[in-house]
């Protein structure tokens, strides 16, 4: 009952980010120069790649958020704080986004700080969700059908082992921009696929799913 | 119970899209030039068809994704993902809008571009309107009341052919800007008054609807 | 419950276009000239009187949709389009709000059209809202606790004398720009402290108020 | 029942507001100049401090109208309309942060009137919190539980006090901004970990809370 006012704020919060991300897309009006707009619109596909990386993203952290959080039977106000700092990393998702869409293809060391930026703050969005995870991991009071210890086990791994493709992605940004926005690409369509098909991972069980 | 939190999801990203359509429609302040106030209205006369039509469409999507949804018990990651692909395309729309009101007097090719942009992002929402219907219609062990046979067929037809009118007006783009806007503008209108006053169709039988 | 949906839109539009309305206060940043930054604050004080007018009667149309919606038990697609309807021109107010703030101070005939757009727009509003509460005063059968006849005709009769306010301030705007500011604004405190301390009209019976 | 809708406003113009913060951080496309995107990161350093202070400020007041709100059970017309007051504060709360990331740095008296706004609108906010908490403490008869007297006079004490820090750095602007913005942050920080680990104040005993 009360993480309903919880998860609505959340999904308000996912859901003007994810939109607000598309606003990068915009093009200039006409008389601003002799490109024509096929043209503009084509020099844009740095906004493009990125748009779509970060849409994506946000949309897997929001899917994990509904699952993380449809256990929880009691909200307290360590939960509201700790959800108010990962909902406070997915707010700048869009503000990361768009940088990166402006400097992808400017060389060093512009281009690698947009790509140290992105991935950095990946990184504390991913930090963010391990703290509210851990936090419902060791308070079963709160919790319908905690998880057993095994599972546990393998929930905790999968949470810090999630650090790694985006710190991975930060180290690389100083060496090579592409690499970066492959990596962060690559890590998002992961989580889409293998938590799709695999069956469901300890954490997944409280919720019906494939 | 699920679905709860997916339409409150879908629907803040509705929300935030038709609103944000709006912000093309700001003139510019005084002191930019001669121009008087309503005449400068007057110029902007293609950004409000162009946010008339996208306002109407997205609430027509917005309406159809109610209905949609409205029979489904089960929500599973496959469907949450379809369901973020449909909103991808939804939350781009501001931006083709934006950019039809820009050139949609322009001459060649800028005005045919923009009008090709805008055609082909409602298909592409139209594409990922269907996988998500097909993927519906195709799981019945999560639909309360799935549809008989007959109603199916009927239901594909009808997702099937709504790729027509968007698919045409991309197309009619190289050729006339006015009748791709006139073929959009017109596929709003239909969908509106047809499904308005016919009886429900087999896809809408799960509502109550007059 | 299907209401449900259509509450948690709606609420979401209002919400946004609320929330726009702020971005209008923004002031330059500095080394924009020599002006001080009190001085551009105070300079854009019609920015802040639109801004409260607006902020109120968006309010207040908030207020009336979630009274007016409360004894709906059955949405039809009908009732679906004419809330569309209305919510196309609430996403509306913001730029209409822009614009009187930008023009408010204009000499004619900039500041008259500026006042005229957004009397005009209210007054749609006030238009599209009548439409919606006509069509729900007409279906009885859709509709729990449906108003006795008398209160049937003073609920048409609110509404329809609700033109009258807007209708005046857009016909003044042509003649002063000061005189359809203060109408608007009056008929904002007007329906706040009228409806707040009389004794409920008919169409708030549905609903526990003072 | 119905406080569910007023929530779920609140909710989202709250969302938009939190989201809309973030908007300032923007830094400006290549070529508008030869600073190096690390260096112009560098420089928005005010935009950061901004951002997080008016983020968890926001955050607070989001924690604290869910728990104001939970013990209500009638929503009279007064206290929508005294929750619409808070709301019209809380989203200007965006454009008080973009003022003071833009000034922080400037010298006086501009760096000393974007503090006072921000402060300003601080204590405003605060101000407005007070009257609906002090509204639902006069009227028992539309909330579950209400809190016996002496709760109530400590619950009283807790909103009046709440007004002094804002207060303080309101005057303080005007000596020194530094001071300014440590204040609010300090009151923020300290409303989170005081409420937090201390036992459940009494207004907070309708929820379930650590």
């Amino acid at each position: 009952m009360n993480r309903t006012r919880l998860e609505a704020f959340s999904d308000g919060v996912f859901a003007v980010a994810i939109t607000l991300l598309a606003l990068d897309l915009a093009v200039e009006g006409p008389g601003h120069g002799h490109t024509l707009l096929w043209q503009q619109l084509g020099h844009k596909w740095p906004a493009f790649v990125a748009y779509l990386i970060s849409f994506f993203t946000i949309g897997i952290i929001w899917v994990n958020h509904h699952m993380m959080m449809n256990g929880v039977v009691v909200v307290t106000r360590t939960l509201l704080y700790l959800n108010l700092l990962l909902l406070a990393v997915v707010v700048a998702i869009p503000f990361a986004t768009s940088t990166l869409a402006d400097y992808l293809t400017s060389p060093w060391p512009d281009g690698n700080t947009a790509a140290a930026l992105y991935a950095g703050v990946f990184e504390l969005m991913s930090i963010a969700f391990a703290l509210v995870s851990e936090w419902i991991l060791r308070h079963d009071e709160y919790v319908r059908d905690p998880l057993p210890t095994a599972a546990r086990t393998s929930a905790r791994l999968s949470f810090y082992a999630g650090q790694l493709p985006y710190l991975t992605a930060f180290v690389v940004a100083f060496f090579s921009v592409p690499a970066t926005v492959i990596i962060t690409a690559v890590t998002g369509i992961y989580y889409i696929f293998v938590r799709t098909y695999a069956p469901p991972t300890p954490s997944a069980r409280d919720m019906p799913m494939e």
